[in-house]
């Protein structure tokens, strides 16, 4: 049986609140095995560009990102939230290693096409490099991913920390037993948008589709299903959508909604 | 006989100089066997930080440290920067990752105490991982490493590079042969400030102290300079001052200073 590696994708809300972020980071650095983290950016870009009057522009919660915005998230995903978290794991004793998509070359990625809308340096993924990440963490560390990847012409490109996430957990599904799980501010994926207690506790795609159709799982929840049904089509184990503060307890199926593949 | 290493420090100059460093990051790129780069800031630091409406204190030379710059330098330094050199080198086809001294804990530090003078959340360097190192050098990985550090608190602390570059080739010569080469502006350390061509080809440490005590060698160089002999001292097989646009030579010993034990 291949060893088990857990991808924990964590999303900007978490990163926003520090206190938030701190718990989740103090069940990470203990959860045992091999583990990568991958991290949304959070609200501190839009911040920071505000402050460097760098007008931020979105279009369906995607960034549009011309070049002094792709040097804004570069600076906030890759260097000020991605070393933050790489210095505080460190102190919890986790060997974690701060990484881009082009750091080892392990998340190449081609600047979107522009169709109706120019998204900038916005990258869509072409290629993870499961070796160079198996030899990472074979060196006993702990990937802390930003969302940035990289393209053969040597540009940075910003990129959806879910995707990443998921493209990581399927490449790496060749060779370890995966569990994909994404941390945000809810409990799970909810019957009920407005009771953040109405949990589904496992979804299949018959079950998927019906709620799609009746309308209770919504619009922004969709491409992280999306991704989870792809991810185990793909060969992933399994995936979990859980609150940031539940991960002790979604690791074992005991918190969150757990994505089957039936 | 020991396994070749260089670790190579290019200066805040150059990186200022986009078309220079692009020219260093050629030669680097094809400089065979194992190699680290240690950078340095540059101005974008101090102009990011005046856009942020932060204001730059600098004593000597070196930064003064408060949360608001530090936040400014791990993004400057760790993100845009470091990023942006690994994103050139791995278009040159080399496999770079970049690297705080926090990421693998690989450079942790303490925060100076205050005497005269209160630095703020500077680095003065405790400790090396030499194994992490090498075991990053022995996944095929270039390390490009930002001067920024770790405490065992989970801080960041602001480092000098100079002094990150000479740790790193002392702690790494215990396994490897190291050769430490600063890279910067000048073709070497010259015996003449007005004469850039005034190239003092070798220095030892009697004709070190002869040129100090002239006053031929300047302050600013001095510092760099004793960080060469303490290296040498403690090691590190060879020290090179040349320019950046000289490296390919300076590795034969064909250009820059070289700097001996007698």
């Amino acid at each position: 049986m291949s060893e088990s590696l857990y991808v924990i994708k964590i999303g900007g809300n978490v990163i926003d609140n520090p206190d938030a972020c701190s718990r989740f980071l103090a069940v990470f650095a203990k959860l045992p095995g091999m583990k990568i983290l991958v991290h949304g950016g959070g609200k501190v870009a839009t911040q920071i560009a505000a402050r460097l009057q760098i007008e931020t522009q979105m279009v369906d919660g995607r960034r549009i990102t011309d070049k002094p915005m792709l040097d804004v998230v570069t600076m906030v995903y890759g260097g000020l939230v991605n070393k933050n978290l790489v210095a505080a794991l460190q102190s919890l004793g986790c060997n974690a290693i701060g990484l881009t998509g082009a750091d080892g070359g392990i998340i190449r990625s081609a600047k979107r096409p522009v169709k109706t809308i120019d998204y900038g340096f916005v990258g869509d993924i072409e290629e993870v490099n499961d070796n160079q990440i198996a030899s990472i963490l074979n060196s006993n560390l702990i990937p802390v991913i930003a969302p940035l990847t990289y393209s053969n012409e040597g540009s940075l490109l910003n990129t959806n920390a879910d995707t990443m996430a998921s493209a990581v957990a399927v490449a790496m599904a060749g060779s370890f037993d995966v569990k994909l799980i994404y941390c945000f501010e809810k409990k799970g994926v909810l019957s009920d948008p407005d009771n953040d207690e109405a949990v589904i506790s496992s979804l299949i795609p018959a079950t998927y589709a019906e709620y799609k159709a009746s309308g209770v799982i919504n619009k922004g929840m969709i491409p992280k299903l999306d991704n989870a049904f792809l991810a185990l089509e793909k060969g992933v184990a399994s995936v979990i959508i859980c609150h940031a503060d539940d991960l002790g307890e979604a690791v074992f199926g005991a918190a969150g909604t757990v994505i089957y593949n039936a």
